[in-house]
């Protein structure tokens, strides 16, 4: 299977796996049409895509773990949902698609994110996914992810320094929070359920540190060099917010410079698993040169 | 020791571990500085009281249990600073203090909140609190608790039914998901953590959810007839928002009634352990007599 059709694959197996979780029917049924509406709404499922693929690095995939990629997406989902409330990017639109809160209501966005939260972890319990120990290294692995040393701590400094002037470093620490921590909890939690050893952790999590800071600064890049109808949002948005982004840091040529090197350090991270990591170099690649 | 006193050395165990949880210092240190103004704002920590004791009934308490009882505490002050945004029940002050949104801001809040929430799972995985199976069951029992079928979803609800004209089950039904499943599950993680069996699960289940429903009734008659002044809050405002209330529905001598008899359930249940359960005897006694 090449990386789009694997890709394709993982979405509709994750997808399906939403619509048992969380049934239209289950009260209450304004809560669950929310966290259905943000669940549902399309997206590459990255997140979940690089759980299964890690696994796959170590171990024949089985059903289970989709299970721990789809809390995974949850726990995204539940990020997107507070992220574009009015208090924080208030953005109306998501994907084509009225947001949460447009939708709905405020109050049903913020109850669905935290509903999607709490909901993530008792996915991990369930016991079919793996040992004791594996489900408890997961759910390890993904509230601190999720917590104040990753995703949320992230957008708390990425709301608090707008607008003001920053460093590449300090630029570079908001992401690695507000996105790296959880693609790196996503190959974490996938080589746990595997049964890996640490040196396979260790190169996985630099594999999925590097995409994630390539896939940023390609975003910044995108922003300046894309037009709207390719991007499917406004060009240039970023100039207008005075926001700070790698092009204006690094420079054009710089920004393009370093995601070319950090897709090569991804790449590289990946081996010594020679043909078995095809689709996890190629999933760099085209996070590397993709267009919108 | 009584009760006051034992739920006094409770509370400043549980706030000695959120002090060195959340250290002031920890980036982002506004962050840090949300979490600890709600978790340190006091409160009588019935909930890491109930783990704690359930706990007693087993086995000779270990400094570990107030781990988890803090884990349940996070969730618990989640749950207030996200109730007390403005989308939601938009309260200004909560125990005399600023709410979070008011003291910092609305993101701040919303942020402060996730966190506290992922903050408890991370917790609740620390190695020395039991066997690897005890802490998934634990994460598990805390999962369920707050999401769709416990807390969110009972807050849901209560902000869709709210001016709406509500049946005695109806409005149990939220009181039982929105404040009785985090209470259920501080005596069942205790219960988890001290290796008890299913019959005891079943029996303090049971206690916890007469005394949670007392609790709210309680509140209600409150409401009605205590005053302003002790109550630290306004008396009759229930009956401004329209909302529905035990006494309205089975007039005051009904709830008192319904509140005694749901007292002796919750004391009969714990009958089988004798005197061990002394304490938790005087808890549902002083829910039930209190005057604010």
């Amino acid at each position: 299977m090449n990386l789009a059709d694997a890709l394709t694959d993982t979405a509709s197996k994750v997808e399906a796996l939403f619509d048992t979780l969380i049934p239209a029917d289950r009260e209450p049924v304004e809560l669950s049409a929310a966290m259905r509406h943000a669940l549902l709404a399309g997206g590459k499922r990255i997140r979940p895509y690089l759980c299964v693929e890690a696994y796959s690095l170590i171990a024949p995939v089985s059903d289970s773990i989709y299970l721990a990629a789809a809390a995974i997406e949850m726990v995204h989902t539940f990020s997107l949902i507070h992220d574009d409330l009015p208090a924080l990017d208030n953005d109306d639109l998501r994907r084509g698609q009225p947001t949460v809160h447009v939708k709905f209501s405020e109050s049903t966005a913020i109850l669905a994110g935290d509903a999607l939260l709490a909901m993530a972890f008792d996915v991990l319990c369930q016991p079919h996914l793996g040992t004791a120990e594996q489900r408890i290294d997961a759910v390890r692995l993904l509230a601190t992810a999720c917590g104040p040393a990753g995703m949320v701590g992230g957008q708390m400094d990425d709301i608090a320094y707008e607008g003001k002037p920053l460093s590449g470093d300090q630029l570079k620490h908001i992401h690695v929070r507000k996105t790296g921590a959880l693609l790196e909890a996503s190959v974490g939690i996938g080589l746990t359920f595997a049964g890996a050893g640490p040196e396979d952790k260790e190169r996985l999590a630099h594999y999925a540190h590097c995409i994630g800071l390539a896939f940023q600064i390609v975003d910044d890049i995108l922003d300046v060099t894309g037009d709207t109808a390719t991007l499917g949002k406004p060009a240039g948005s970023d100039l207008g917010l005075d926001k700070a982004t790698y092009p204006k840091i690094f420079g054009l040529d710089g920004a393009r410079q370093m995601a070319l090197s950090l897709t090569a350090d991804a790449k590289a991270a990946l081996s010594p698993y020679g043909e078995k990591a095809s689709r996890l170099n190629a999933l760099a690649d085209y996070l590397l040169t993709r267009s919108h």
